[in-house]
């Protein structure tokens, strides 16, 4: 296993526990935790495969299934001694954003996609896992809520991953740039508390 | 018309009903009912084909939406007069399950893919048109909801049709075990009222 | 830019409005205000680019998405001073439903599909994107809500725009009639409050 392989399936990994502490608060059984949880982790790319045309990244290697369903299990078991903490959650998730995304626009790139697309395909791919897990457990979408830079910062991760290879920066240095200042702004937001303001629209109609 | 097919008519059909009947409970109006009625009964398959690559299997024949628009059309009628006994349509969204749950299967395996997903792909053409329906109307998923043993049937039945094979049962009588089952466990819950039990996390983070 | 190319855009910057409008009442930030303009101008015609097979009509041309951002962005600043009268846009939404619905019919006849499915596909160009939107935002969809001649009015321009060709009438005439068809309906339903009744049905079952 290559160390990019491996970091995949600790950020599916990471998907997944996330995917069945906010499926367990809705007092899911043990069926719907897992399928929560598999769409968590594999939604944001089966997205971007599908508006690819290609082949879903979870159909040829069964590992990342096998990982979701074994890391869901476990942490079933686990919450029955202890809860996580939210913090050690925060910072996985965090992690599990920044790889995901920036793998999602490194595909979309070597489709041969102008700039501003790839980092749309970035952003689908790190976040439509928790807006389909939302969506299912009739939540907004963490992605829309205000009071969380989520989105964002894959936006400007992604963004400065497609400019520094439009100066010149080898491809895998940006990739790293991007990586740190998904989960960089993502980690501070958490620790500082940081969002964007609301819209605040007045409504004139009457609905 | 062969009889495989005329299955999958008497399911689309079944499937069709009973949307008509949930999306009747919402007050919406005929079209608003169609529609849901189009999505909950070509759903699952749908996303099967576009997961797949495959052209969706309501496009060449189109048997299917006829057969839909049209036991739509008549269940709407006849709720003029009386609502069909809730044990008759159980029975009849169970058959409905299973056949379109190892039809998913067969399709999948038919594409080379393992094993393990080929169970995921059953669950998702036997369940997911259900589950965009409870989507659209604002519900959880019937999948994802304790008490209703739904997701297992399916999961259980299609791993019999894998695991069969795998021994050496000819593919058609796989095929109709794994039927027997899904549609056996989904009754049987149904009749006893048997469920899993649904997971309590202990919420210890402020949100 | 042709003049089918300039109403492609117009109709899309058109739903992005409608989109922040929608998105802003549920006291969204910037960015999600724009998720969600984003999904809903895009939404439609790349479920009906994801069943036919095609390459999404926003990958190649950014102009698209480069609309919704500028369109979206002008509408949170313009909101600001005041908020646009619900008449005006209502008509543009009109006028966008209709253009998108019959180019969807026409790009799913090109594909050589029967005339019941391009009608569908119609339905779903031109309304899937509004379906998105409302169920990220955990509304049900304008699409099945009664009170909306919204559905209907596409469903009957697209099937008049398949039948006029049917009977001999050129395919610019028949996309003309049935734009006007599609707009008039939609516009006739505002001003005069039309809607189909909503079905009641008895629940009779202990749930």
């Amino acid at each position: 296993m290559t160390l990019p392989q491996a970091l995949q399936y600790l950020g599916t990994a990471v998907f997944a526990v996330s995917a069945v502490l906010a499926a367990g608060r809705k007092g899911l059984d043990l069926l719907g935790v897992l399928v929560i949880a598999l769409i968590t982790a594999t939604g944001g790319g089966t997205v971007r495969d599908l508006l690819l045309d290609r082949t879903p990244f979870w159909f040829t290697d069964t590992g990342y299934v096998v990982t979701i369903l074994l890391s869901g299990c476990a942490t079933v078991v686990l919450l029955r001694w202890r809860h996580p903490s939210e913090r050690v959650l925060q910072i996985a998730d965090a992690l599990g954003l920044a790889l995901f995304s920036i793998s999602g626009a490194r595909i979309a790139e070597a489709a041969g996609l102008p700039g501003l697309i790839v980092v749309v395909l970035a952003t689908i791919t790190g976040t439509f896992g928790g807006v389909l897990r939302d969506v299912m457990c009739n939540d907004i979408p963490l992605l829309l809520r205000p009071g969380t830079i989520y989105g964002t910062a894959v936006i400007a991760g992604a963004t400065l991953y497609v400019l520094l290879q439009s100066v010149g920066v080898p491809r895998d240095t940006a990739a790293y740039a991007g990586m740190v200042v998904i989960a960089g702004l993502r980690l501070a937001a958490i620790a500082r508390n940081i969002s964007l303001p609301a819209l605040t629209i007045r409504d004139t109609d009457a609905d």
